[in-house]
């Protein structure tokens, strides 16, 4: 397969990139890295990038900011954050290729734990995620062509516990490498709507 | 309780009035209807309302527009609708509401079925109201002050059949009466950080 990684050079990227270029052809994109660079919330630049990548059979999103802080800090400009970008950032990505990508192709965005396990400092990650895996499971019924899409839900990665661990006591972290096997499941399997906890 | 009920003349707004004015005080408020005149997509207008109408005890959100239609014309700016309105107006009044609530006040948001059980056209919303449930289950942990927040996620409703019907062939309605009484569970009841299905 032909497949757009967005997202290549982080901490899940990488590790998608070790489990699935073996097999595949991947081409990576990044905001600052990747051979193909985009800003996710930026819907020419997403429409930019698949106009420039071609055809492909998979679309991988492993990027997305938030804010993390105090729900007493919050404003609606640091909620936007997040909204821009790990949610509509990846909504843009599945609005756009949509109409591009080849028959039976695959979106598979990426939330996190904070959907369904909150932790103090996350409300903008819980209605991130939240919303990304709402997303894919109502978009999934009306994807065109036998087009798919999953979203990976994983925990904190045991590679990011030297900067979140603090924020995540008590949850088991999960190795990237294992994170990696759910956009495989996704990418390779034949399921859609379907949102992979990993953890 | 002095209870701000926000979308009071709709048609869930209305059973929640009839389900707790015998017991409480309700102020109502909408966009262009009832005491208080708000546009919950504003958060300047949403910290005014609150100015105006001073101390309350419970909040209540029984509104929220957003875009349905096919997933292959949805835009970032379409799905920035519900976005907007549905998602951050709810979120604007926990955000700027934590501040002037009553001690042990709370937060009564309204999301839907869509978040876990999609429909055609029904993207957004399922985006939107995953959201919701997501950023309450978030803010409940760091809501200061014995403050509470609770969601309610209502199936469609019989009143509403007759627009909404022919998109949720198949899902058995619910009365608004029914409905109203999980706003009263969960402003008359001390849960928090709960979804509450109502089917
Ligand atoms: N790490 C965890 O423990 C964990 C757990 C659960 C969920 N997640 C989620 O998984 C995703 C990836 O996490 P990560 O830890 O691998 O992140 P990371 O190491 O910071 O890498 C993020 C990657 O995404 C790219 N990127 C960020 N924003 C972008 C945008 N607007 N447009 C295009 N590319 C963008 C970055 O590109 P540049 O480097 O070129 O800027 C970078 O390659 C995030 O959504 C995160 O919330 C992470
Ligand atoms: N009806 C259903 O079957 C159903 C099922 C599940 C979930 N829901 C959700 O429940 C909520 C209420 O639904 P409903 O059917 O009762 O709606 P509705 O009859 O259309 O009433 C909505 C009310 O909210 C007010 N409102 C709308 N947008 C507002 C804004 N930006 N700022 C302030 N007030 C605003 C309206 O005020 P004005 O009239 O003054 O403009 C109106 O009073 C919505 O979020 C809806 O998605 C409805």
């Amino acid at each position: 397969m032909r497949i757009l990684l967005i997202g290549a050079h982080g901490t899940i990227g990488q590790a998608i990139q070790t489990e699935l270029s073996p097999r595949h052809e991947i081409i990576t994109a990044g905001r600052n890295s990747g051979e193909v660079r985009v800003d996710l919330k930026d819907f020419a630049s997403v429409q930019a990038m698949y106009a420039q990548v071609g055809a492909v059979d998979a679309v991988i999103a492993a990027a997305g900011n938030l804010h993390f802080g105090p729900l007493a800090d919050m404003t609606p400009e640091l909620m936007g954050i997040g909204i821009a970008d790990k949610l509509m950032g990846q909504v843009n990505l599945v609005l756009a290729g949509q109409h591009v990508l080849n028959d039976g192709g695959s979106f598979t965005l990426t939330s996190g734990v904070l959907s369904h396990d909150p932790i103090v400092y996350g409300s903008s990650g819980s209605m991130v995620n939240a919303g990304i895996d709402g997303f894919v499971i109502g978009a999934a019924i009306e994807l065109a062509r036998g087009l798919r899409i999953n979203a990976i839900s994983p925990t904190v990665l045991t590679e990011s516990l030297s900067g979140y661990g603090p924020y995540f006591r008590g949850f088991a972290s999960v190795d990237a490498a294992k994170v990696a096997l759910a956009f495989s499941k996704s990418v390779e399997g034949q399921q859609t709507g379907k949102i992979y906890h990993v953890q």
